[in-house]
């Protein structure tokens, strides 16, 4: 057995055509989803009568064997054979005879395909779901290490007001805890189970797809069977959320980066994440958080590539389907190792607090409560905002901090200072009356850190 | 008033920078969100004491006289005034007078533009929903009332196996229907309300957010103020849904351009849906349909304008978050207006039910059934699938169709057809067949559609 | 020896992020340029006094060696280490000993990364061209044979114009021209010597640039060495020019796909060409073009991962630059895969003449001539337009073509019809008479075949 | 007059059709354009006696008189005339009336509309040229004014090697000289005249394309007539140039960014070109470059719209078309403000050099030249290599600087550091070793400035 065709051609395929039509040197990924498929389908194919109790025993014996000799390694894949269903069910038929050519009674590669797909996909979810909880762990883990370090807050990368390093980690883990609802979400529309929809309009055999969906752990069974051979929205949805993921990533590593930079010197990268110069002795350099970053244009890329494959599509299944797998593969595999490494590398970050805090001390970041502090003496926002831009251009002038400001200096801008303000303008205190839900004050920060580690049952 | 900074600034800027850095041109169109939001927290800002009520009852006044004028198209937009948030405060103040420079309190302009765009996208989305049921109900109508009609189901756009119209177009309500379920989940991730971040930290003002979320309809208020400032996933996952209405509706309109040339000939499309050439006085040509396709692109645009605009960018605020918004309103009103155009299209399209019925015995579509009629007759599948390929390049030979071959013909290829295999050959009976769910058979069909009238209660 | 540098490390990287930084997995690719880089490299250094001449003579046979191993498929690429340039050096170091360590003097992998992508990109641009010319002359010679052949012109998919089905094919000539007109000065710019920048920066050791540049055929030397390290404008293009060929393949497909349709059945694509189904013995499916359709998107994603990638990287190096290869290898590939197999897919299609006719006579493409005939006869074309206009409506309701109307029947819409319009109604004297630069008439076409083989030197 | 269409329709397009169909609302933006071309087209008309030559010279009067309207922005718009052409038509009419419907003979919207954008496109690129070239006298200058400043050159963000900021901004100038060299040539592309091709095939007309083309400066006439109305590859070309102009603005960008930290301190943007904030007084934000490099993505956007836009197209104009303009009127748009802008900006760049200068003496950017000192001792440079790694190791340890270390200190980790080496270790004298063509030595850079201005002939 070669092709699954062919009685009405009378010349073969050119060579030429049968490498660029294969897809098997990419879709023997599927082959234990394709196995495990198949072994459901059989089953039902034999309960049902559609063919024998025999022969449905001997081909999910058969096919057992193979999905074993898939998962050592040792069934080989001919590229000849076009696509991994065709590889597996003429190792089939070899392996059990007659009775292999009966497994695809009522079904179709086009329902196979998409079967094969929607079961990789779930699990891939559930891989993703698994790293994107354990990097919010490292996440958090490094924010109750750090509850003391303060750090400029920053708009625009100019120092604005100081945040906990806490408060800032935790931001991180609201987006990756985003990406792991979104990406469920997702999984919900995966869990459909196509097969049953042949070739594009069902099939006469009195098959019980009900049974398949219950075997294979599909949550329902697609309800035309038009869309579920063509649909791929699940992948597009997929290749979406691994792009957030990724886009999270790289505002992460775009930030370890700067920090690691001689100038900021907020952390440094332990050894073992970081990589040398072949000419330069004394690099080290921020490696794994760049490629990170330089990945997430690939994770695009597979995001675009298949919203323009399925563009203007007509119904239902169309050879441009096959370019559906590349990119999805590589998008998942992509962010897994991107999610493990990170979540190493998160955990072997070491802080610098004398730098951090030292930072805290640039940038005029107290002005804001300088401004509130007029406000609450009555002085309109609006008009505070004003008397303490006039403060900071003279402190600019004279080479001064506000908490250096005496009291007389502050009355000349405004006769509403009073004592008070003096004790007000350190970090710590700025940070510490931002204490409403959200808010960097400590006492906040970590009621959030509780909340996270309840989430994540740690 | 002119903009709302400047007291640290020595020399003004430049004009060119002014005009570059403006927004309101663009965001002029979030002003009634922007007069919602500010009005919610004013009252706050009074009920908590933070402000005077006297004060407070000033704003809201002088916010809802700014509302009206800006409903009713009166309000005039200044872009000397950055942008919309400073053009209404300005005008408050002129209204109102020193009350007015009391609103920015315990807020920033970082947490209310994220608030604005908020209220904006929950408001687009369930616009979006409207129109997606609205085109659900349109295609539902259209499959109603051509029950009777079949035609060529393709694969590889070749003849496969034939289906019935109503089971092709409830394929697309399927789409439809998964873009509102996607959608609705956005929906749940744009509810939680920014407003209390304020510039990246929160503030020391004892605001009460929750008052605030509950007046503005936010089931929740965001959990770390760093990332309520620097989030746009809610912008991006809204143009990624949009993207796939626009994949969906861009494979209709394929179909529909298809079946309008006059090979296809299946449709006509109504003269109000169709417009002239100025040289050609013969042409009727499908441009809505084609104009869709083409705005597709300009949706997928918007998607990767925005994954581009975010990647890599630091917390929190940075300024090219202003590149956020024109993309979004874009792909919306795009999906908006072809979604309504589409409705009405759908509704105004002819089906040439000759045509259709014609083209049915085309293209050996009943090859499958004959196969499984030898399967059935206890020829293992594999070994019917070739047999019947021979017969197909015998008729192909003969110029004959399978309908009109004689069992001694078929007898020549295999002995296991029987006299009742002829009854078994024409498009309605093959389609009948398929009658497990999913599939294309007319009682399957009309119980999809009975579901499908359910869900939209119609 | 392993890694190109670690004195200053204390401990080992992670091997998780060794697995995750290598690029020899994928970069080994780029091992015949990087020897040849390497050979003129030492040859340079020794000439120059820079190491002996002796160590430069056992550096270019060692490296020769290692050339001929790596074309031989015998080299064993180690992924511990990390990249091309460090497998070949440590081969080197290996074979010949001290004399291999004073190779990387006066470069850095920096310099050495880029040479290697514009010596690969160089060659792919010159395979692509060899390629693009071969589709063109596939495109004239079907051309040439089917000078008889008039088809259906379209916009909007709708009969316009009868065409010649030569001058059909000649537009794709067009394009494919500008493909390599395009590319041919993309690779102007890939013709530029980096090796000398070094790091960054130069190199104090007094290195003789132009004569690398010499012997590996480089057109100039880099100008800057920052921008020589960081530029990789080169792929950008590269992949730009490589959308822009998959962009017009994909239309051609398209045509391809409809034209083979039952429907339209204006030719039928060689068996060597399709394939088949698993469950449908009839199918005959154009597989080859959908797959190159459905190519599109992955050079396209290429592109845009590329661009992603290069957004907002501050100078020089960053190692996001890593993830330039896999996007430009595989767009390379894609590209000339596809022009291969459509290139012999053209010349296998058959062309049925009596369909192609028979459509010609539908859809009223004479009308415009018929407007002309009344322009002529001092009509303003606009009137014109309008009267012909109501002729086909007429037509449509009385299910007449125009070549089927009587004169008396004509000269009921406007008595400037004469005798002689009767004998201009057919779609050859239509075609005929548009013989200016560019248009459709036969004589015109065959100028345009002519000028096109003098082109292609055929 | 209305629509330029109408005669065989039975019914009016539906209003919502109209709005969503029309293009006047942005396709007017080529008005100029399109009377221009217009006039050339009468004139030939009447030259080759097509038209009288009374009726011409009517037209052309007409033109021009609606020429100078809508240059004075007096000419009004309307939206029920479909697009700009139907428009300036009806215009003329109603102002010369009979012979104004003369003036659409021989010619299309689809070949006038081609026409026009390709005089857009023309204008654009001239634009873009001088802009660009303006960036790069900025930049030469800024070069100029600073040709003491040295910087720590980087790669991976770390300090590499010390660098002249001259030479850092000479590394932009190659950037943008190679936007330019890249648009001129896209320019050669667009400079083809379509006009002539009419609807897809040409016109029956004796029409003179050569004195259409001559009169309106096109290089030449487009070859295929089939191919010059449904090319767009100029359109697609010129937003790739249009990206890959803005990618370089967005990494200077982010350089700038990072410059204007406090942390590092290297730059201070004038006032006129940061902007402030609602609610920190302190904040002097770097807005433009932030906007810029937002906007990048923008322009990236209207890349990926219109290849998406084109992707399967079948041959010859098709109403998805129309969505080619707003991408590109927005890319053009977009890269020319940027621009600018950035040319102001960049004079208004203070460099703070203390800060530069401290800068360099981080890092151990000596590293390099260290190794290199032992190479030429004899050391083989991957020997070189470890022994300064472990140095840098020591320095790191016991908090010293590479110009720290007295020769006995040098000499515990190799015997060949000799008394000569401690003159080597400053960043300048580091800079001036890098004399080779592209090296950063300060000779080299300032030959590198005098052929940058003779380039830019100031």
């Amino acid at each position: 057995m070669a092709k699954q065709w062919g009685g009405r051609f009378e010349s073969k395929t050119d060579a030429l055509v049968d490498a660029f039509c294969e897809s098997v040197s990419f879709d023997a990924r599927l082959a234990p989803y394709d196995v495990r498929a198949s072994i459901a389908h059989a089953r039902m194919l034999g309960d049902r009568g559609i063919i024998s109790k025999g022969d449905a025993k001997k081909i999910v014996a058969g096919l057992r064997a193979i999905g074993k000799l898939i998962a050592s390694g040792g069934f080989e894949f001919d590229s000849g054979l076009e696509d991994v269903h065709t590889n597996i069910e003429a190792a089939l038929v070899k392996r059990i005879g007659e009775a292999g050519k009966r497994l695809h009674t009522g079904r179709s590669r086009n329902d196979q395909i998409a079967t094969d797909l929607r079961l990789w996909a779930r699990e891939q979810i559930e891989c993703i779901d698994v790293k994107l909880r354990a990097l919010q762990v490292s996440l958090v883990s490094m924010a109750e290490k750090h509850m003391d370090v303060l750090l400029p807050g920053c708009t625009h990368l100019q120092h604005a007001q100081p945040v906990l390093l806490a408060h800032h980690l935790l931001a991180y883990f609201e987006m990756f805890g985003r990406d792991r609802e979104r990406l469920g979400e997702v999984l919900a529309r995966v869990d459909v189970l196509p097969l049953g929809a042949a070739a594009l309009a069902g099939t006469p055999y009195p098959i019980d797809r009900r049974q398949v969906a219950r075997e294979l752990g599909f949550a329902s069974v697609s309800a035309n069977s038009m869309d579920a051979v063509s649909d791929r929205d699940f992948l597009v949805e997929f290749c979406a959320g691994a792009s957030l993921v990724m886009m999270h990533l790289s505002r992460l590593c775009e930030e370890l980066i700067l920090w690691s930079t001689p100038e900021f010197g907020f952390i440094e990268i332990g050894d073992a994440f970081t990589t040398g110069s072949s000419i330069m002795p004394q690099k080290k350099n921020p490696d794994v958080a760049e490629l990170v970053r330089g990945k997430t244009g690939r994770v695009y890329g597979a995001l675009f590539s298949l919203l323009t494959l399925l563009k203007g599509l007509p119904l239902t299944y169309n050879r441009d389907l096959q370019e559906d797998k590349v990119g999805a593969f590589d998008a998942s595999d992509t962010v897994q190792a991107a999610l493990e490494v990170m979540t190493r590398m998160v955990a072997a970050v070491r802080v610098d607090d004398m730098r951090t805090m030292a930072a805290t001390r640039e940038g005029f970041m107290e002005a804001t409560d300088l401004a509130d502090y007029l406000a609450a003496a009555g002085v309109a926002f609006r008009e505070a905002h004003g008397i303490v831009g006039r403060i900071v251009l003279y402190c600019t002038k004279e080479d001064k901090r506000l908490p250096d400001l005496k009291l007389e200096e502050l009355q000349r801008f405004s006769p509403c200072f009073g004592e008070d303000v003096l004790g007000r303008l350190d970090a710590k205190s700025v940070a510490s009356r931002r204490a409403n839900i959200g808010g960097t004050a400590p006492r906040r920060v970590r009621t959030a850190l509780r909340k996270a580690k309840r989430q994540l049952e740690i």
